[in-house]
């Protein structure tokens, strides 16, 4: 790192906020997938420092990766190479909630789980959740449109952000906040900066419509015999009980089966078995009828679990988060969160392994909103290389054929950028070169993501 | 017109497609207050045609409006000189309604009324509602991002439009469509043209996400003491029937006095007094437990009126919605639909007339999202032309200072052009003018509206 370039960044943002030295953490990302190699990581404090920087870095013609909680999967928040990192981390001022209008303001690198203690308060709460919440920032969320276990109800993070701040490549202040629920005055400038990844600008503070946390909730685990089943109670509950579900997660048996003995101071809900199918879901309102729900549900299959407490209630959504960890721990995963039409998740996976032969693979998730998770686990990382870009070719190639996406919540980064134009098409992509290059000519930000 | 252009133009959509007399409809908006003088009208079928017009169009620097079921309150769907009028009204195929995915595919001209026809034998029902649904079109409720009735429910339009297809000025088609609830791909392109008033481009096609009709649906009346009233019950349903409550909407008795005279054949809910506060609310769901429901109200109101029948419910929407119609029979009205914290709408209104005195004038509207409308009564035009840019500038000037939007709903158009800089800023106001000169170098797009 040039000295002189040091100088004037520290002269900006102070010596207490620019490190120099273990930046390790900074620069390889929570799976150990993706590895960078930045000298320099800056902590601004302040907005003002924000732009400095990068009026400063866009001058200079240095390139800069904008870092959240560092949680995402797909490479796009660690350097390529040697990029300055600008950690977010030290912004995490919570301003207001406005009771009347539900509406949250923050600056962009306040934790998720902070957020929702504060909210707690006024029985509020954020409108996406996380299995990252604990280490996920606010900034981060809202530049990947993270998804997460509620979209089935509440939908996308995006239709939640009412107003940004955002500093663009030249170090302008773009004032986009808004408290108003209504604003319909012309082309929403923020929404270009929501799933973004950080390749047009770094979201500063934002205003987040919250919702009431609901008076009652109940989780539910039911056994079924085949993936059919799964997507008949969906579209059964969604007629029935479409406000009050909260979220519909799927998982095979046999992933369960493989994560039982790592519970042996609980009762798990069944004896799983490797060749079912499980699902958990949550409803959520003000009068439930549990039991009412509970017969319903006993249509579709003989074994059911209700949760008979908060701490049962947690246990049931730890045998599904937990799920990522364990696969982790198995071995070097391939990660995959693709939206196809529900009732072809099956015929996708059997595709790609027929007669489901093949390494060890899962497919688990969000089935609710569309969205599935496919894990394969290799032994080494030599292996998963070697296999990595056939899989996807062959992958992306059917979703697509089938009008899917081939990222439904974990977005782009580095892993998918060559998968775009399969994924958009040539006009589409040139669009959205277009944009970027109106807002960042230097191409400073984030280089070598998304686009 | 150029025989020559209209040679060309009639080539490319067929002698049926194109007009030259009687364009008086089509020159004006419903309101007559915005008056153009178009010589040609063009009623392409296919997106073909459409992609035909714009290129010939842009190559040939004509100017164009794109124009819907020209419903709009802010002049942005009539010429403002001789621009070639591009109406929308024939390209109105319905394609498909996914049931599992409850997405429906659409051309962009169809009536939302149809819509809701349409999917009608689903159980299923747009997720937005507006007084002018027998009327008004997909593409241009999308392209305004237009309010209406239920946003305090179902948030703005934009959260369920998934995917489009549209035309640049240029004349290349942009295949935005998209059927996946989840498609989190970078930078959402389509949002650009959500609420941009065609001034980006043409809308032909639509992916919505549409809503379950809810199994139970009740409307009550209650009268209320002042407005503070109001505010309280809106924030005690909101924590009570967050999940319910479907509209709240609020009307000063003085209009509804006003109209009374109307109804000779029907009984009204009250007998409105000029000085009392009434407030219509919807609350639907599986168990609605209306008893407790007005038990709960009774707490603010010692009068209230539930629905009896389905007829009795369409005719207290109808005491509501019949206030704008009503409006224009009294004279020449200054409409506005500004957005600021529910709890400072009165004092607005006294801001800009103490005491209540001056020009007949009243405020009401979806106080449930922040969203009031004024609308002041002018006996002449000549009288509302003198006042309408004093008050405007009081107006928006009090908005603005209390963080509000000048625009809750209806939009910019050539109505409020001139205070988006007050609206936006200068920095703002400079990028979206730059994303206008990146799609529409030439200018040739609905020109001289929003920006």
């Amino acid at each position: 790192m040039n000295s002189k370039i040091k100088l004037a960044l520290e002269k900006i943002v102070g010596t207490t906020n620019i490190l120099t030295q273990d930046l390790n953490p900074f620069n390889t990302d929570w799976m150990n997938k993706y590895v960078g190699s930045s000298e320099i990581v800056l902590t601004p404090q302040t907005t003002d420092q924000v732009s400095q920087i990068l009026r400063f870095c866009n001058e200079n013609a240095l390139k800069v990766v904008p870092q959240s909680g560092n949680t995402g999967l797909v490479g796009g928040s660690v350097p390529i190479k040697d990029e300055i990192i600008i950690s977010m981390r030290k912004m995490n001022k919570i301003y207001e909630f406005d009771l009347n209008s539900a509406i949250i303001t923050s600056d962009s690198g306040v934790i998720l789980e902070n957020l929702n203690n504060y909210l707690f308060q006024y029985k509020y709460q954020m409108p996406w959740d996380l299995g990252a919440r604990g280490s996920c920032l606010l900034g981060g969320n809202i530049s990947t449109n993270a998804g997460g276990l509620n979209v089935v109800k509440h939908g996308l993070l995006r239709n939640y952000v009412l107003g940004l701040e955002v500093v663009l490549p030249n170090g302008k202040i773009l004032n986009l906040l808004n408290k108003n629920r209504k604003d319909n005055t012309g082309t929403d400038l923020k929404q270009l900066f929501i799933g973004s990844e950080g390749t047009l600008g770094i979201i500063t503070k934002a205003n987040v419509l919250c919702i009431p946390i609901p008076n009652e909730k109940k989780v539910f685990f039911l056994e079924l015999k085949s993936f059919q089943d799964v997507i008949k109670v969906q579209g059964f509950i969604k007629q029935i009980r479409n406000e009050q579900l909260l979220a519909f997660e799927f998982m095979e048996g046999k992933i369960l089966h493989k994560n039982k003995h790592r519970h042996s101071g609980n009762k798990l809900p069944f004896e799983f078995q490797e060749d079912k199918y499980y699902v958990l879901l949550e409803i959520a309102g003000q009068s439930l009828n549990v039991d009412q729900f509970s017969l319903d549900m006993m249509e579709f299959t003989e074994e059911i679990v209700m949760d008979q407490s908060e701490k049962e209630a947690q246990f049931l959504w730890k045998l599904r988060e937990e799920i990522a960890e364990s696969m982790g721990k198995m071995g070097y995963v391939l990660k995959y969160d693709v939206s196809i039409p529900p009732d072809k998740f099956e015929w996708l996976v059997n595709e790609i392994y027929p007669k489901r032969e093949g390494p060890f693979h899962v497919y688990y998730g969000h089935v609710g909103d569309g969205n599935v998770h496919i894990n394969i686990v290799f032994e080494s990382l030599s292996e998963l290389h070697k296999e990595e870009d056939k899989i996807e070719q062959k992958l992306f190639g059917l979703v697509k054929s089938q009008g899917g996406s081939i990222s439904a919540e974990h977005g782009i980064g580095q892993h998918k950028r060559k998968y775009m134009e399969l994924q958009k098409g040539r006009d589409v992509l040139g669009c959205l070169s277009e944009i970027k290059s109106l807002f960042d000519p230097n191409g400073i930000m984030n280089p070598n993501k998304l686009l």
